[in-house]
Parts: C-alpha cells; sequence; structure tokens
C-alpha cells in the first residue's frame, strides 16, 4: 500500500556532545520518508527554496521516494538549529527560520490522493487536516504534533485527533497536551477525543502504546554511542507506518511488531548525524535488529 | 534457600503530590524483606530505637520474617524525611537523622551464617563486607548503593563490588560511579571490576539488566496512580531476590523473570504510602502482575 507523508524537509546545525554539523539534510518528512521507504512506498510532500542542493535531491531518489510533490519555491529552505547536552533526551532550540515553510499551502499531485495511509508530521494542524481533505479514501491516518502547537492552536489540535486513527507524540507533549501528569491518565484523555491508538515516544526509554483496552511498552536499543538523535522519533514514525503500510493490517500483532520496526529505525538513525546511516540500511541489518529486540525484551512464562 | 538482608528499618516522613504522611514504617531492609517473603525465608540485620512500635514489629512477624537479627537499641529509630513533585522519579531528601543507626555494628545471630543468599542494602560499604564476611558460604551476593557512599567511600565501595555477584543501582548513580554518561559503557566499567551482573534501576522507566554478553531491559509497570514512590526500588530488589533465593537459580531464564517480579512488587508498593500495599499482597496478585508484564511487553517473531 502507498504511505503519504507531509512534513518538513531542513537544513538542520546540530551541535552533540560528540560533534557540530551545519546545514545537514533533516525534517520530519526527510527523516521520516527514508525510514519508511525500507518497507512500502513512499510518497512526500513538503517545500524546500531555490538553495536545496542536489544531491539532497539524491537521497530520497536513492530511496525511490515519489518527490512529486516536493515543491520547490523562491527563498532559503527550513532552518533548524538546535544543542543537545549529556542528556540527549532533550533537544534545545537555538533558533528556527521557516522561509519557504512560512506560507506552504499543498496542493496534493493528483497520484497522491489514492493514498491509503497518511502520516501528518508534526507541522500546523490546520495544514493537516487542509492535506487529509485531498485524500481520498484514507485508511490510516497518524499524526505528531509539538508543543508550539500545543500551546498555539489547541482547538485545531483537538480536530485534527478527531480525524486521525493514531497519535505519536513525544511524552512530555502528551502530558502538557492533556493537562495530566500521570501517563496512563493522559493517554486515556487524548484517546476520549477520538483516536483509536496513542504512542509516547519516550527517548531513550522507548516507546508505551495505548488502545482503549491494550497497553504496549518497547524499548529503546541501548546503544554504546548515541551520537545524534535528531530524527529519532520521525525514524521511528516512518518505520512504524512503513512496516504497518506494508503488512495492510493494524490488528494488536502487526502494530506491536511496527513499534519495533519503528523502534529498530531510530536506533540506527541515532547512530550518525542527519541521514548518514539511515539513508545507508539494508534490510536484513533491519530484521537482524528486530531480532535483538526480541532478545532484549524477552521472558520466559511461568510453567 | 535462606535469603539475608542488611540494610535500615526507619521512620519515614513523606510528601507527595498525593497526601503527606509522618512517622511511617519504612527502610531499606523493611521494603526488602516484606518483599522478599512472598517469596522465600528472609532473614533480617537491622537496627531499631526504643521507640520502634510495637505494631510496626508484627508487619515483620506476620510475613514470616526471621528478625532475631533486628537489634534494639536505646535512642530514636533512623529517620528520613523526604518529598516528591510530580516528577516521582526524583525523591528530594529534606532531613536524615541517622540516631541509632550511627554506629551500628551488627553481629549476625549464628543461624544467619548459613544464608546462601544475600542483599546488602544502601549501607555504609566497609559495613556491607563486614556483614558479608560473617557468612559461611554465600552463593550469591547482591548490593545496592548511592551517591551519598559513591562521593565519599569511592574506593571501600570497588572492594565491596569486588565481592558481589550483582549490583543493583539507580541508573543516576550508575553514571556517577562510572564517570560516564552512556549506559551501556557505564555498566560495562562496573562488570570490568568484578560483578557478574548489574541492574540499572529506571524509576517510571523499568530497569536494564547487564551482563557480558546479554542485554535484558523490562518496563515499569503503567499505574493510573502512583501514590508514593518510596520503597520502590528496595521492593525490586526484594522480589528480585526472593525469587532467585527460592528458585535457587541463577540462569539467564531465572534471572529474567526474577527481574520480573521484582517490577511487579515495585509496581504494588507504590500503589500507597509505607507498606500498606506491600504488606497485604497474596502471591495469587503477584503472579497475575507477571502474566501482565508478559501483554505489556510481548510481540510476535517475524515469521
Amino acid at each position: 500500500m502507498s504511505l503519504l507523508v507531509i512534513g518538513s524537509v531542513a537544513y538542520d546545525s546540530v551541535k552533540t556532545p560528540f560533534g557540530v554539523a551545519d546545514d545537514i539534510l533533516g525534517g520530519s518528512a526527510t527523516y521520516f520518508s527514508v525510514s519508511a521507504s525500507y518497507f512500502t512506498d513512499v510518497s512526500l510532500v513538503a517545500v524546500v527554496g531555490e538553495d536545496f542542493r542536489k544531491e539532497d535531491i539524491e537521497v530520497f531518489n536513492n530511496r525511490n521516494i515519489n518527490i512529486e510533490g516536493l515543491e520547490k519555491r523562491k527563498g532559503k529552505t527550513f532552518r533548524w538549529k538546535g544543542e543537545y547536552g549529556f542528556d540527549l533526551n532533550e533537544a534545545h532550540t537555538l533558533d528556527t527560520q521557516l522561509n519557504v515553510f512560512a506560507d506552504f499551502n499543498p496542493k496534493l499531485p493528483e497520484k497522491y490522493r489514492d493514498c491509503e495511509y497518511v502520516f501528518l508530521a508534526n507541522i500546523d494542524p490546520d495544514l493537516q487536516r487542509e492535506v487529509l481533505s485531498q485524500i481520498k479514501k484514507p485508511k490510516l491516518i497518524a499524526c505528531d504534533t509539538m508543543n508550539f502547537w500545543i500551546e498555539r492552536k489547541f482547538d485545531s489540535l483537538k480536530k485534527t485527533f478527531e480525524k486521525v486513527d493514531i497519535v505519536i507524540i513525544n511524552e512530555g507533549e502528551l502530558r502538557e497536551l492533556a493537562g495530566e501528569p500521570n501517563l496512563v491518565k493522559a493517554a486515556q484523555k487524548v484517546l476520549s477525543w477520538g483516536p483509536k491508538r496513542l504512542i509516547a515516544k519516550r527517548g531513550e526509554y522507548g516507546a508505551l502504546m495505548f488502545s482503549d483496552s491494550t497497553v504496549f511498552s518497547a524499548p529503546a536499543f541501548p546503544l554504546e554511542s548515541v551520537f545524534d538523535p535528531t530524527g529519532a522519533g520521525d525514524s521511528f514514525a516512518g518505520g512504524f507506518m512503513g512496516y504497518i503500510s506494508n503488512a495492510n493490517n493494524t490488528d494488536e500483532s502487526a502494530v506491536r511488531q511496527a513499534i519495533i520496526f519503528g523502534s529498530a529505525m531510530a536506533s540506527f538513525n541515532v547512530e550518525d548525524f542527519s541521514l548518514n546511516r539511515l539513508k545507508n540500511l539494508s534490510y536484513k541489518e533491519i530484521e537482524e535488529r528486530f531480532k535483538e529486540f526480541k532478545s532484549l525484551t524477552h521472558f520466559d512464562d511461568l510453567i
């Protein structure tokens, strides 16, 4: 099945305790689409400026990502500058320049309107619904968001949530969104607004998925070197939605496996700056890591 | 097999966002022994003052805990006062009064010297080794510690670690102990000092167990109401060591199951102040929670 993502394609400048990199390829739709491309056909909707480099277009082409919906406009590509301390769970944003992203109003190419699986990455919730309205018959819709929209566009965000099946969100933002410090209660509150499932991303602690009757806990992969956590959440979402889209199955078992694939993709992504690790994987490596997640979490039943 | 614990028996004053309680029964050896008592025979070594209440002695008696080694001395029982914010992962110590604990120098009752499983709770590492030297043939020794000893008695602590099989420690203290922000590297460093296994406790994020060749990740149980986290780590250690002691087995499978039992006991403990929940459990409830941990973490293999 075909998977559509709308989000940002960006140039990031990132500082971690392990190094510095300027103007490197990033953005939620970038991480998502490259990650998902190992599982399924991906169509991307985003906007870049005239400064967008040819070699970065090749990153998408090499992964056979459909970029018919990647608009090129006068002006500069969206830029984000951030820093991480030794607590790699939290990014400190130093600068954001929306540039061409400021008045982005996406029109989906005709072919995109048949996509059945949709991921609305972290953008203005009005825009999330605008894109959604252009898709003919979405089968499964997931979305992300962030504190910026929770604080400024709460009502619009709630309207988006009424239309989506799965919310994928950081645990801190989930607590803020629900106004509730307890994660279980916060998840139940957001589920009461419409979504069937909610996935709380917990950085180096993994992810928790809630439905009205089940909870699933997945760890993050314990790595000896986490180089740059930028894009981990979107790589997670890409692996998750990519697997589901390919399986064309949303039962509990498939969705749990999808979370493990998402976690595997996030674990690869943090091993290097930008897409450096993510763009050069083999499916065999990904399956290997899936198996390592199994041995990481397995314990025997009682006799 | 018989399990010995040396640690504190205390009166705690605790404030959480959900309530306040003064002079309630607490202490590492208390939480540990009551938790372990659901699995095996427990012998306790600790000291209390003249103010120790009869009804609190009954807590141990009701769980058939051997308190021959609970010394009663002139003076007041050890007291700890602490507070938690909405981030229940971190206790803020407001006051510590060592009282009779200040010059505690335990002599083990003769019967205790045959114990094969030993838990050295968080006390002066000199004292940990002093107790250890009185045990004839320990089969498996585990210990805990805290930042206080890491900062003041690092060399002594390292000597204790050389003698123990399993270190059970908070993840923040593990990082401090190893001088290494990456948890995997920190664990490897501490394992190089002697212990065969290391368990990093991560509060509401569960636990990670490391050996030289394996890693096991266990989540914490997602609870709708965490009332008071005091004693969660010692309840965890009690369930863990209690199960191992009863199984008399330290292979990978048994130790992983023990971690789940430990996590189950910790999850019960945080549901109420003091030992209020922990002292009134049935083994059936504990097994039920073990099974809930299975459905919380299980995902199917790839076909």
